[in-house]
Parts: structure tokens; sequence; C-alpha cells
């Protein structure tokens, strides 16, 4: 992902994912096959992330909180997300926020 | 930074930061320098970050939207806020969230 997300003007909502990993093996088809179904629900503004050897952060961003919960409960992310805790992450931390303000600078 | 930032119980307020770079010559320093300026701020909670050659994401963590003025606003990091318009982004975007929710997981 080399992109900003298009996002709308404030408010809208951000999860923050902040990951530390185990175990790579299978991990990254999996995370490009959750990007794409993500980009297709209801609601889904745009993501934006960034993985080195100690940390990967990303930020997916939504309309509404009724649209996170949505994602949160989707059949292929359910079992994502169980995979994820029993073999991908060593320990990851989520943030739901409401974003109140922005601000972009291009050269 | 490979650590988590020690957030405590939500509502607190989180500046994501996402940057694609242009010149790498100086930044790294002055990454490190705003780091420890801020650490030590009056409402710093902590920060978590990755790189990548396309994408560099910061999130800093706060107690409150003071906080993130009041840091907005310090001398120093004012500079160096215009040293990176100038010279080391190609582009990036603040978003400045209030958390609302939280859920950590470990191994």
């Amino acid at each position: 992902m080399s992109e900003f997300a298009k996002t709308p003007q404030p408010p809208y909502y951000a999860v923050i994912f902040s990951s530390q990993m185990r175990d790579m093996d299978g991990y990254q088809e999996m995370a490009d096959k959750m990007e794409e179904l993500a980009s297709v629900q209801k609601g889904f503004l745009g993501l934006e992330s960034a993985r080195n050897s100690e940390m990967g952060m990303t930020v997916s961003y939504w309309e509404s909180k009724e649209a996170i919960q949505a994602w949160k409960a989707h059949a292929e992310h359910k079992l994502a997300q169980q995979l994820g805790c029993q073999k991908w992450y060593e320990a990851f931390a989520i943030r739901v926020c409401k974003v109140e303000r922005d601000h972009f600078f291009e050269r």
C-alpha cells in the first residue's frame, strides 16, 4: 500500500492495528485477501500500512462505527482473526477512534 | 520503536501521521530527537511506528487535545515541521482522533 487513503471531511472512523509477528508463513496472502475483502465492505474509506522487522501498523478508515462492527463480524474476517491469534501474531493492539480533524501536505 | 504504547483506559487521543519520504538526509536524527522531546511533554502517553520503503506510519497517543495542541506549537517541533515540508517529506497526512475503544492480544 503506497498511497494515502482518500478520506472525506471529518468526522469519520479509524481502526489502528499495531502488530508484532511471530510467524509470517501464509500471512501476506491472508493480509492481501483481507485488504481486498475490506475494500468492498459498505462504509470502507481506505487503508494505510507500513511494516518493518519489529512492528506492523495498519490503519483502516470507515464511515461509521456500524461499518467497523460489520467488518469485525464478517465470516471470512473472523476466520482470519482466529488464525492470527493461533499462528501469526506474537501480540497486537487494536484501537477504534473517531477522526476529528485532518490535514494533508503534498509537495 | 518495538513496543506497543502503554495507554490508559479510553478515552484518550491519537495522532496518526502517515508519510512518504523524499529525502532521508538527516531525517532519522531529527525523528529520534522529536520522539525524545515528545516523550517528556505533558500528556504524552506513547508512540508506535513502522516504516518501509513506501510509507511511514507513526501514531502518538495523548491524554487530551490540549496536549496535542501544545506539542504542535512547541518551538523545536515547529522547526522540525518546517524542515519536514521543505526537505524530507514528499507528502503526509495527519489525523487527530479520539480513541473510544481498544483491545490487546498477547501470546
